[in-house]
């Protein structure tokens, strides 16, 4: 192919944006079904209690209600869910632990019958000890959250590199830390919603859901319902407004929904409040880190000990993953020989933490940018300078990590030479405003769920008038995944744009896929998309060079055309689609189809932490210029400049839209996100809305300037990496960092809101005696 | 496989009858969708005529009328549809050429509203000459109702095999015979209709419409309304009651739904009355047929010479293959060496003929087999000894015929020796009661259009749970299709029934497949599926043997489990198919997905019609007991056998199923279906309706006697034939046969009335002068 694209790297605008604008996108809430009915879940108002009795009559007998469901009719008679071994969360539960659990659902005519009905149940509950606190939750004699898990450890994922006590021994300098992070939310502005329809005739469920991964969440539904899964078709809607890891795996809502479809053999629509979305789906796991650094006089970094406790809420999912990636992720950029760590996932009484953009990096690379500035000031060099130091260098490449990650393209300094450059690095500012920079790695693809492989399958298909369908059961939620299939699609097979469609995310049309999630789509699916379009190409050219007699090798395809390659001649694909459609070929015959499969072998982790855990990296450095307002702790962002190596781009308005929205939430994760905050005794919800949970709008961020480094991945089908994840990790430690060069504060708990900054210039001034 | 099955041949429920018997089947009748508008037409009065004017401002201006089109709408705007070049059938005609042919149509929002506006619409029309009758159309002179057809004939068919004079000159005995065949229709219970849906934002159609073959009418409206195929979707509804043929490509109620749901950009369903399906759809080309038969001495058949005119009505459609499928079944079962056919497609003023259940064949089986039984009368043999003294005999297979159709397996001798013997043919019977006997041989599969070969794609995903995923692009259409395919995967993946899902007739969805057309699809559809499961069962296998510690060729897979063959260990299907899923095997990964494309090359017939038709051929005796009531003509069956070699039974209950529908269509046949009736000169249809135009009921028939003769066919993935074409054939002669046994007189018009037995009872009694 070259390196001249028709498509490739272009400015495309969204293929699903004219749906978008002119509001024909039909996204969950837009679908309704003959005899629909509503679902709605009645939730603990206590964090921590037992059901004693619930009253479900007068409820009954409301007119319009065709169901109320209790936890008896599910626990025991449904499976529970959840990613990982020991599964236990259900639709409803007999103990509630945490606020907003559910306990009852109902069925009814509308979703006015519905709340109406919930008002009616009335729920007995004895109160049990509430534990909020993860290192609370850990201490013997704490109440016990889950059966499993003593002290409330779900799981402890470790890494144990070379010889830390030795590495920690012979260094020069030691520097540590505590760092909070806080459990932000995704806040997609499509909340989460399913219709679920079962035909009692066929023993068919269809499901319709917002979801990142239609095959998964087929499993699990079906595992759930004890159904097998080919009956159970699952379907992401057309439009999903946002995602950000918040809707892998299925939901207390998908499975209620499906049993009480299956149940009265009528469709039904559960959606959530704002309110409930907050409250019952899911967040980024807070991590408090104990780290400490070791150094060389130089400012090597020699070894790297941490322990994390993860806060996992009240059931079990992805945190096992969360805290793998997080340990991956540890040493960042840097070659660090020696690495110890230790990560406790432990219950709490609080809604469950799950996936999240970034996927537990964000919140060790607060704590490691962090602490490397904070080690920077002790060795005495310049925060820049110690990451160059450290750096994985382009001429180190291919690389191995101490912990066994394999970097084959790495464009990390020229990331942090081209951010320092722009945000004026060496610069003298005015008082009370400084720089600060964060670099950052971040995996792209993912090992599968307890596998060692990461694996998308693509259907393809041309048509006898040589236009295409691409299947995939992969979900666009909004980034322009499929966009950038059919440009992928359009540029291997020389079709136009306008005569691609791609079909996706349907459990029964499309082939299995792994889903959108971290920051693999591109890649995988978009690689499984470019072997079947060699396929599709094979035979296209094996008939076109028969019509042309040359050989298929002489053969080029552009512009809807197969051309000789010194474009003497061609041939239309429509009519060579055609041939092969109708006319049999070396006894060959039958349309033109292909299916794809992208495979790369990775490998998982030993007990050790040693592994190699994606496909390929990507990197980031983000420098920021700060104002603070010593009156009021308030940080203004001055400058912000994004550098990012992306590998090939392979749409400039979406990469850019996805840095841009990375950086955002990054930057609503280091200032303005208070996470879901809980009364410190009872665990009442504190902020569960848009209003009180402060989401940064367009008028809270500052302008930013992105810079893309190219560094072209061997592995990565066209070069390129994932963009989706890696923009939300260096912010926070980037402005807690510049607010250190500015004021000389070092913030070590998120967000950093101006009473934190406050507090510590207060605390400053006091230590100081001024 | 062995012989040996768990679901291969026995009587397993259609998977659709629950759906079916409960009504939640969807037939398009029961689909909409919001904003959902009617389309009507307004259709010709006039058998042929010139629209010189057209009206439409009072329909347009009634409350409701979305849309009033006429043809300046269509014609040079749209491309007329039609299975073969020229195309000449648009969606509006401004010259129409039979009554019923369409003029106008309209949108509205109701169809009250829309049949309103129907009559506000006038219309002059200049009359023009009619042409009924096809031998009068090839006059010279006669009114041209086609520019491109010279004396009205649209194609020409010829075979010229052996040397026919000589064979003619040699014979001791000529024997000649004019035949009429009728107008038959489908009739079908579920009549005909579309909805149509266009995405103004998107420029995606999705079209969902009664159709045998999803892939043609997709690519039939996307050329009609020059859009790419890969935006348009056509599905078959899950439930489609009967097609026989009147189900494939589009109709004109299919192009104009979608060109006004474009238009207006809401969905348009149009669907058809039983009157406008007798009107306005197709029907069985009626065939009038001047043959003679040349024998030996001892009765061996010497030379076959015909000329047939087929009635294509008004518009080009499938004639051409109509008439070579006639020509190529035209010996039969028997060997004759001297073949000399010439079939002429002729336009007349009447509804288009198309491809009904037979295709050809039973015109020219009641020919051939009633000539067969007057040669026997003048050789002085039995029919059933001339029958088997000229048939394919068990040791000539492989046999190559003297057109070049290749026999792989043939039990035509078993089925006359069976059929005779079980109507007690050499019985002495009372005064005007006899016995009839027809053989015939019909193909199984077909080549596809244009093209020498025969193929489908299938399409396979195995779920994490061990549940199955079958897609095929084609249609189920009452016939049990997806209940065999479920028991070809079952049987070949040993996965329970249950756990199998077909996924069927999408466009969007399915791989492309020819079709439910020409009894191919257990072998076509049936063979890529087996291909598909040979390679998943391949993949299943692989990580079994690593499991059980075995070589995959000890494997075998039964009742959901992968067993060592001696039965001694086994592993469930659904843990190697999480472990495929889910772990890495060989540094393979991923679900285990396949597609398989089942090809036949077959031969296309050369200019003098030589060439081999299809994948394999199956064949037929029935034999027929009749009373004929001389008083008044009346012909009662007493008793029907029917003799069949099926190949493999691959559910006993469908293929009986289909032999007794087929059985009961031939009877309608030869005696009661006059076909649609048009006034002499005017054109006018005269029984356009259920109540005039006479399909048997059950009370109308006799019980059958089913005789299944399993030859199993090589070429056939599993030696089954087609069955559904088959049982037609055979009916209308064998009772021409036992009428002319019973009372002397020989019928050569169907279909055989009363009327027409009396008439010629009184004058073979002038004759006679008794």
């Amino acid at each position: 192919m070259g390196d001249v694209f028709d498509f490739i790297g272009k400015r495309i605008p969204s293929i699903d944006s004219m749906s978008k604008v002119t509001g024909s996108a039909k996204y969950i809430a837009d679908l309704s079904l003959p005899g629909m009915l509503y679902g709605k879940f009645l939730r603990s108002p206590h964090a921590h209690a037992r059901v004693v009795k619930i009253d479900t009559s007068r409820a009954e007998m409301l007119p319009g209600v065709k169901l109320v469901l209790t936890p008896d009719d599910i626990i025991g008679k449904t499976n529970p869910v959840g990613a990982a071994r020991p599964r236990n969360q259900y639709a409803l539960h007999r103990e509630v632990r945490y606020v907003g659990d559910e306990v009852a659902a109902v069925a009814a005519v509308d979703e006015a019958t519905a709340e109406e009905a919930l008002e009616l149940i009335q729920v007995t509950y004895e109160e049990l000890p509430v534990v909020l606190d993860p290192e609370a939750a850990m201490v013997p004699g704490a109440p016990q959250l889950q059966e499993e898990a003593r002290n409330n450890v779900r799981d402890l994922k470790r890494v144990r590199i070379g010889d830390i006590e030795k590495g920690l021994k012979e260094a020069d300098y030691i520097v540590k830390g505590r760092f909070q992070t806080s459990k932000q939310v995704h806040a997609a502005l499509d909340t989460h919603a399913c219709l679920s329809s079962y035909d009692p005739a066929t023993g068919k469920l269809t499901h319709w859901t917002r979801t990142q991964y239609v095959f998964y969440t087929r499993l699990s539904i079906a595992g759930a319902l004890n159904m097998p899964a080919s009956k159970v078709r699952v379907i992401a809607p057309p439009a999903i407004g946002g995602a950000f890891g918040n809707k892998s795996g299925s939901y207390a809502h998908d499975i209620a929904a499906a049993f009480m479809s299956r149940k009265l053999g009528q469709p039904v629509k559960m959606a959530l409040s704002r309110e409930e979305e907050f409250q019952a789906t899911k967040s980024r796991h807070p991590f408090l880190i104990d780290a400490e650094i070791g150094l060389n006089k130089d400012g090597t970094i020699v070894a790297w000990r941490e322990k994390a406790i993860l806060d996992v809420g009240a059931y079990g999912d992805l945190n096992s993953w969360v805290a793998l990636l997080g340990q991956a992720m540890a040493a960042g950029p840097y070659k660090i020989p020696n690495i110890w760590v230790d990560s406790y996932c432990v219950y709490t009484d609080k809604p469950v933490s799950g996936a999240m953009r970034g996927f537990g990096n964000p919140q060790i690379t607060f704590a490691r940018e962090s602490l490397l500035d904070m080690a920077a000031d002790q060795v005495g060099i310049d925060p820049v300078e110690i990451r160059l130091k450290n750096i994985i260098e382009p001429e180190d490449v291919p690389y191995t990590t101490s912990t066994g990650l394999i970097i084959r393209s790495c464009g990390i300094e020229e990331c942090i030479k081209k951010a320092a450059q722009a945000v004026g690095w060496a610069e003298k500012r005015k008082p009370n405003t400084g720089v600060g920079m964060a670099g950052m790695m971040q995996q792209s693809g993912f090992k599968t769920l307890d596998a060692d492989a990461e694996y998308a399958t693509v259907n393809i298909e041309l048509a006898a008038d040589g236009s295409l369908l691409v299947r995939t059961g992969n979900s666009d939620v909004g980034q322009g995944l499929y966009t950038v299939l059919a440009q992928m699609a359009a540029e291997d097979l020389g079709i136009p744009l306008e005569e691609v469609t791609i079909i996706g995310a349907d459990s029964e049309v499309t082939p299995p896929d792994l889903g959108c999630v971290s920051s693999r789509s591109p890649m995988t699916t978009g690689g499984a998309l470019r072997i079947a379009a060699a396929e599709v190409k094979r035979k296209l050219f094996r008939i076109a060079s028969n019509m042309l007699e040359v050989d298929p090798q002489d053969l080029v395809a552009r512009q809807g055309k197969i051309h000789v390659k010194d474009m003497s001649r061609s041939v239309p694909i429509a009519e060579v689609a055609g041939a092969a459609y109708f006319t049999s070929v070396d006894g060959d015959a039958g349309p033109i189809t292909a299916q794809g499969t992208w495979v790369s072998s990775t490998q998982p982790q030993n007990e050790d932490g040693y592994g190699n855990y994606a496909p390929c990296y990507a990197f980031a450095a983000d420098a920021i210029e700060v104002e603070v307002e010593p009156a009021t702790g308030e940080v203004k962002i001055t400058k912000c400049v994004v550098a990012h190596d992306v590998g090939r781009t392979l749409n400039l308005d979406i990469v850019e839209g996805q840095l841009h929205g990375g950086a955002g939430m990054g930057i609503g994760y280091g200032l303005l996100e208070e996470g879901l905050v809980h009364a410190s005794k009872t665990g009442q919800l504190l902020n569960p809305s848009i209003m009180s949970y402060k989401v940064p709008t367009a008028l809270d961020l500052p302008d930013m300037q992105l810079i893309l480094v190219e560094t072209i991945d061997p592995v990565s089908p066209l070069g390129s990496k994932g963009v989706g994840d890696m923009g939300v990790a260096c912010l926070a430690a980037a402005i807690a960092n510049a607010i250190y060069d500015a004021v000389g504060v070092r913030i070590t708990e998120l967000p950093i809101t101006p009473t934190k900054v406050l507090r510590a210039l207060e605390a400053k001034r006091e230590q100081s005696g001024t």
